[in-house]
């Protein structure tokens, strides 16, 4: 039984409950961030409260808890709960007002502040081995996906009708461009050796993984869109998100890319944050 | 204290608690309707449920109580919390996992089922008196929102915004027509005296009182989108909705609309609806 957090308190998993007036739970007005552990410390701790205080300061969400308590949350977490590798997902919604309503609760109503462990292999993860295969799919999600909210629904059903079409996820395309996957950031590398990535804008979520992988490419990196077609046609293709790091993609709209195994520069590139998640973790 | 209804139980609504797990509360993933009571009977009830329905078979969400379930719920509610006139509110998601994944969780997993009421007086509304004032923003929201989920998130920044900016609400606006507003269908009349609606796609919610009110309307009706110019020429507007029945626009981006009091064709048409409801409220 997993000990999560909830509002200042350590609670046994079951015991964790909102209430049905939360704002989370009745207008999705909530945010959130995963981070991963290695080696029982946080990767890139700093950057992941960085993007939730944006994500906050977008919505003008306040008081919830800073970078030390959010890292005093996490180390008893991942101590309570004996995480060795995994994720800490953290979620603060603007609070649980006394009933429903689409303006704003009063100033001083306290956000829900929430955090949970999930125990299992980061790094020793057999579709980094074997790559996985993407559909493309349209990008119906609201203009802000720059903001990390709760508002998942698209996503969560993108990716599971990827699963019924046989793969195992989905990349999401906006005018025959594409943006990015269900939950990570898409890259794909050219023949010529280039990396193309979609430029940080409102429609894609700016991954911190993203920003620590890309300076570590041995390529050079163009930051523009790129169509469906290119990333059929593309030398090598990946995903980057926290919990997956780097992930080959070996395969999109049933097109092999390569020779159908993880990219040589991608595998590089994968190793490459590995050491420096590792090296950074605090 | 309230009672409301959560998961098969009759609860006083401080006790109306899901589990942090709830898809509802981590991805949005749920569906929602509002009821008006009138005479502490349900108004248009069977078009609710309908609505319930589709939204849940768009998202694949089963075992959802049916209308007879759904009728004893609102009545018991609507009993245990004394409503004269009010509205209800359900929401159903797709349940309670025992962890976060964006994959569905497995089949069975019971959807989890919320009702609640809200007691305000709906005719003798001191707004339909003086009409609302709206200022339009752009539409951000996704691409589906026919279909009534939790993910209001933007719609509750606009109205909040509208609010910062001096009106009552926004009415929201996609390359330069308007869609609706931010929990209400908008319309117009023009001085030929032809009500313009913006047709049932994907782009809006297809109202359930929407729907019953245009066949009361005495004005031949166009149903296409408006532009933002249009509305702030209209001779009348006004927007429709399941708590706010038909409530009348006088004021549009600070434009005065008519001579700045609700038009004569919407006060009839307020009227001619809630004469309606009262008369088939069951």
């Amino acid at each position: 039984m997993r000990t999560i957090f909830l509002n200042g308190s350590y609670l046994p998993e079951t015991e964790g409950k909102v209430s049905v007036f939360d704002r989370g739970f009745l207008f999705s007005d909530s945010v959130y961030e995963v981070v991963s552990v290695l080696d029982r410390k946080l990767v890139d701790f700093d950057g992941h409260v960085r993007r939730l205080c944006r994500s906050l300061a977008e919505l003008g969400i306040k008081d919830a808890p800073d970078a030390t308590a959010w890292l005093a949350i996490c180390r008893e977490l991942v101590a309570r709960n004996g995480v060795e590798e995994g994720m800490i997902y953290w979620q603060v919604t603007r609070g649980a007002p006394t009933d429903r309503d689409f303006a704003f609760p009063p100033e001083g109503t306290a956000p829900t502040v929430l955090a949970f462990t999930q125990s299992r292999p980061l790094t020793d993860n057999p579709l980094a081995v074997r790559g996985i295969s993407v559909v493309t799919l349209p990008d119906l999600r609201w203009g802000r996906a720059d903001i990390k909210t709760t508002q998942l629904l698209y996503a969560s059903l993108m990716k599971n009708e990827a699963i019924l079409r046989g793969a195992d996820d989905a990349w999401m395309e906006r005018g025959g461009y594409v943006t990015e996957g269900t939950a990570q950031n898409a890259h794909i590398i050219t023949h010529d050796g280039v990396l193309i990535t979609h430029p940080l804008n409102r429609d894609i979520l700016h991954g911190i993984t993203r920003a620590a992988v890309l300076p570590l490419a041995a390529q050079r990196i163009e930051e523009r869109p790129f169509t469906v077609a290119e990333a059929e046609q593309a030398a090598e293709a990946f995903v980057s998100s926290a919990s997956g790091f780097v992930m080959p993609v070996v395969r999109i709209n049933g097109k092999v890319i390569g020779d159908g195994k993880p990219g040589s520069a991608t595998v590089q590139l994968r190793k490459a944050y590995i050491d420096w998640a590792r090296r950074t973790a605090i």
